[in-house]
């Protein structure tokens, strides 16, 4: 059974109001295409800085977050709501809020803060400023279970194969990987999440901007689950499209019995 | 500190003395021009065939095993010993031994046996002959810490990761893909476990033999911890030498904490 996937790799500005402008565009232009699931990228509303976080962040009840269930009904998808910076209970999360005909399936909270510091060429810290989820989180769609990790989580095979063990197939990653690790992992990690899990990936990262303080590194891209690179956007803006065939997943995995094979799967959680 | 290793991508037919004879050569060779650690490929003294394991086999006190402790003694080198098929009570197993300066360090048995079924391409079905090992396997040398993990381990990730938390800087894999898996999946799992687990990984396999009833793909490799290929042979018979500098381990692990922000650290054993 195809499903057409749309990641929309869309400039992040300073202004709020215009990211979700565009988000809604693209989203709006993706459906029309016919996409049925269709993936923001990391911090879409919010320009990504830790300082920015607060000022940008809202509650599970927020502007942003009916913004998206909203979509997702107008265009009756599933819409993978990229992350904005969420306010719960006192603390900040980097959050993706996921629905499906505008109907709420949950939300995943960044399991594994982004923090670095290459010399002369990146640093940052979300853990001076963030809090980490501390679930997993697989959604149950109308084409199946699909998992959702954020940006740094891609670092940590363990989340995504216990997301696969979980029932998921297709594996989302909102990200913003930059133009220093991006050249070096970025594909790489997709498409080794892809064969470690056995499972369909979509990435989707917002387009290089110039005057950005961070640079994201683009490249959007889907993979299959043999590692294999579907499609792939470079840095600019665009949405890509892929059609995939979830069923393959099951193919895969009783070819090369990974999953099944896995001798860690009780002892994960 | 440079440690000069090499990988001996040797010819295996289905002569073991003959086997033997070219394995203790290209030692020497490599020996002679200045490798402290060399490694030997899957399976280096047997075709690599189900039926022929029972035959090949031999118990850890054997001709083959004692074989490789003479030359790790004569050559004054870390031997890591590729793999024999190992009798030991009655069952079989696919084992790496190690050595130093003769002196043997311990052997890793095969964690996760090759099965496959792909159809019309490729099928094996180790678990229908062997058994599998029951621990991960982290040496102490004079270079440090090294851990060793047999061809299909490499698709868990969690084997490695937790060996670079027992210590390991260095990943060693005697490995045997095929020229169905190879082109797809090999240089891709060197540099995702590199990655993954912030360690130096080496891969020896055997060369492309025409006449074997199992092709390996050969492409022996060594991978920095950043998951740059370093050197990687073709598919022919060769040694491979690369100069490594294991402190690099200790700078990667700083920039990107991956493995100091496992979250699942103490749950994997």
């Amino acid at each position: 059974m195809g499903c057409k996937i749309a990641c929309c790799q869309m400039e992040v500005t300073r202004d709020k109001e215009n990211n979700l402008e565009r988000a809604a565009k693209m989203v709006e232009t993706a459906a029309q295409q016919g996409a049925e699931l269709i993936v923001l990228p990391e911090m879409f509303q919010c320009p990504y800085e830790n300082q920015a976080f607060p000022e940008y962040a809202e509650p599970e009840n927020g502007k942003s977050v009916r913004f998206l269930a909203e979509l997702s009904r107008k265009y009756q998808c599933i819409l993978v709501g990229g992350s904005i910076p969420e306010q719960e209970k006192g603390h900040y999360y980097n959050t993706c809020f996921v629905f499906e005909h505008g109907n709420y399936l949950g939300k995943h909270q960044k399991y594994h803060l982004f923090d670095v510091n290459i010399p002369g060429k990146i640093s940052f810290q979300e853990s001076s400023i963030l809090s980490s989820g501390e679930h997993f989180s697989v959604f149950s769609t109308s084409i199946g279970k699909i998992g959702v990790g954020i940006c740094f989580d891609l670092r940590f095979p363990e989340q995504w194969i216990q997301m696969a063990l979980d029932g998921a197939k297709l594996l989302i990653c909102p990200a913003a990987f930059n133009p220093v690790t991006g050249p070096k992992h970025w594909d790489l990690l997709l498409r080794a999440r892809a064969i470690d899990s056995q499972c369909f990936v979509a990435a989707c990262s917002p387009a290089y901007h110039p005057t950005a303080s961070y640079h994201a590194y683009g490249h959007s891209c889907v993979v299959s689950p043999w590692g294999e690179i579907l499609h792939q956007l470079e840095e600019q803006q665009e949405i890509l499209f892929v059609e995939i065939d979830l069923e393959q997943v099951a193919e895969v995995r009783q070819q090369i019995p990974i999953l099944s094979a896995d001798r860690f799967a009780t002892k994960r959680k």
